[in-house]
């Protein structure tokens, strides 16, 4: 009998990368989250069931056959949006993971949990590469959320045995990515305007979605009740100056990007991580920048043509 | 015109005691939460104005007249409540606390918050007295929602200016209370049981519940977005047997107390705090742990004849 997965978030950005790499390996899909879609659009990523839904222990009771595995892929998307809405990005995000860790305990508990979380945990940190044990002092109601989640995975498999696993992505980007700096930036573009905020020499580690989805799947095998937490990165820092003049290029814009210098709050400076565990557990990104930058910069002007 | 303070949770053991002592220094005050007293009853604890509704944001932006100050003493009241009911201890505790620091960013942004929270964030510790700035490991999935809600009090004040100062209070007592190890023990004693958990040199810090509220109370003058963290004990740390002897003297019983050597899950062994932080905001505990054993015990005799 094939596996049953449950992705919640499985229109979003990373979400339906998930579903469509649990897809590939015969996985059942089943999908739970916002988002309208038609069946078409959900099958096309993989997705044999959608249900259009508030992530609550009510929808996970009565939407989801008996999962084997949850990829909880639910939740905020932004620092930026939890600025605005610290109060919804607080139950759409440690909320969700409180009601999903619920019906794990209740109704499916040989489930295999995977938290999807952020880099925003560690906050603001030196020029070194972080690894999974780094203090964790997040900058913003984003990252804080996030911790609360990761810990709440951490205390039910201490309490009642829930196995889980988290996985802290940094920035993750694609084709499909319509919010975040990539996006803004080619939009902005497209209008002519080049200044952006921050220095430019902020560093980010860059991981393009394919390669994301694919260590949520490979986490699966990687589940316990200690909740392991991995990081997910390419392991190499960009300066986003070098990031925009790649997409520039590949927009085929001449220009260079300008700089206001002005530093938006909950924004750490400098993000570069370490990834040997996430080799350990047999992954390792496939994508280069480069090529995955300028994939991104041929897919926006496809879409405007 | 005199101050308005909104007391949560007024209906519980800790909140009528809070919202007599502001009621007492003149101050007008409502009160929200579960519970059902008669309006006489409200008003012998010194509230003038009672809502029986779940903390939401909804609950608060409809019954409480602008506040100057908010007491949070809405939550889950136990370790042993949060273990069977892990995701409603989420809701009440984690989940009230967001609620509400939602309301006072939008609705009353001057409002002074006082959140009561638990040495139960600190988890295991040592011999020495904890002070402010230990550890914060908590073993219970309680101790992990109280720590949500102070880290959601401490990102407020950096991220919007809000106000608030959080209490963290020990093992707090006094006649009214229908809950934990005394009102356990009175209950055993009075049908002749004598056996208790754990080994009975676990220590306590045992603050009486009138104590508890004049430093809740003193708190309000020490907010700051930095949202400042005060112990509440009595700087004094009494094994369980002790305790207990001394209560079942109280109680009349001349047999002594049995303890069966398990241990509970989530409960530390060893707590004793440094008051030394509360001692400079002008707060010294009033009430003798033999006085306060002895008058519970009277009142539990009281109650039964």
């Amino acid at each position: 009998m094939p596996n049953r997965v449950l992705v919640t978030g499985a229109a979003g950005f990373i979400g339906r990368h998930v579903a469509k790499r649990f897809s590939e390996s015969g996985w059942i899909v089943t999908g739970l989250g916002h988002g309208t879609w038609s069946p078409e659009e959900a099958r096309s990523w993989g997705i044999g069931e959608w249900h259009a839904a508030d992530i609550s222990f009510d929808s996970l009771s009565t939407s989801a056959v008996l999962p084997d595995a949850i990829i909880h892929c639910a939740g905020s998307g932004s620092v930026g949006y939890s600025m605005g809405h610290p109060y919804q990005d607080f139950q759409r995000s440690a909320g969700t993971v409180a009601a999903v860790l619920e019906y794990v305990r209740l109704q499916a508990p040989c489930a295999r949990l995977v938290l999807l979380s952020s880099a925003a945990v560690y906050g603001q940190c030196g020029d070194e590469a972080i690894r999974e044990d780094a203090p964790l002092n997040p900058l913003s109601l984003y990252g804080a959320h996030k911790l609360f989640g990761e810990t709440l995975c951490r205390m039910y498999g201490d309490q009642y045995g829930t196995s889980s696993a988290v996985v802290r992505l940094f920035s993750v980007y694609g084709e499909g990515l319509q919010k975040q700096l990539l996006w803004d930036a080619c939009n902005k573009a497209a209008r002519g305007d080049l200044t952006f905020g921050g220095t430019g020499e902020e560093t980010r580690d860059w991981l393009h979605v394919t390669d994301a989805a694919e260590l949520l799947f490979t986490a699966v095998e990687h589940v316990s009740s200690r909740s392991p937490v991995v990081n997910g990165g390419t392991g190499e820092s960009l300066m986003i100056s070098a990031v925009l003049e790649a997409l520039l290029q590949g927009l085929g814009v001449r220009e260079k990007a300008v700089f206001s210098g002005v530093v938006r709050q909950g924004d750490p400076c400098h993000y570069q991580d370490d990834i040997s565990k996430a080799r350990e557990w047999g992954w390792s990104p496939k994508v280069g920048w480069c090529d995955g930058i300028r994939a991104y910069a041929e897919w926006f002007r496809a879409r405007r043509t």
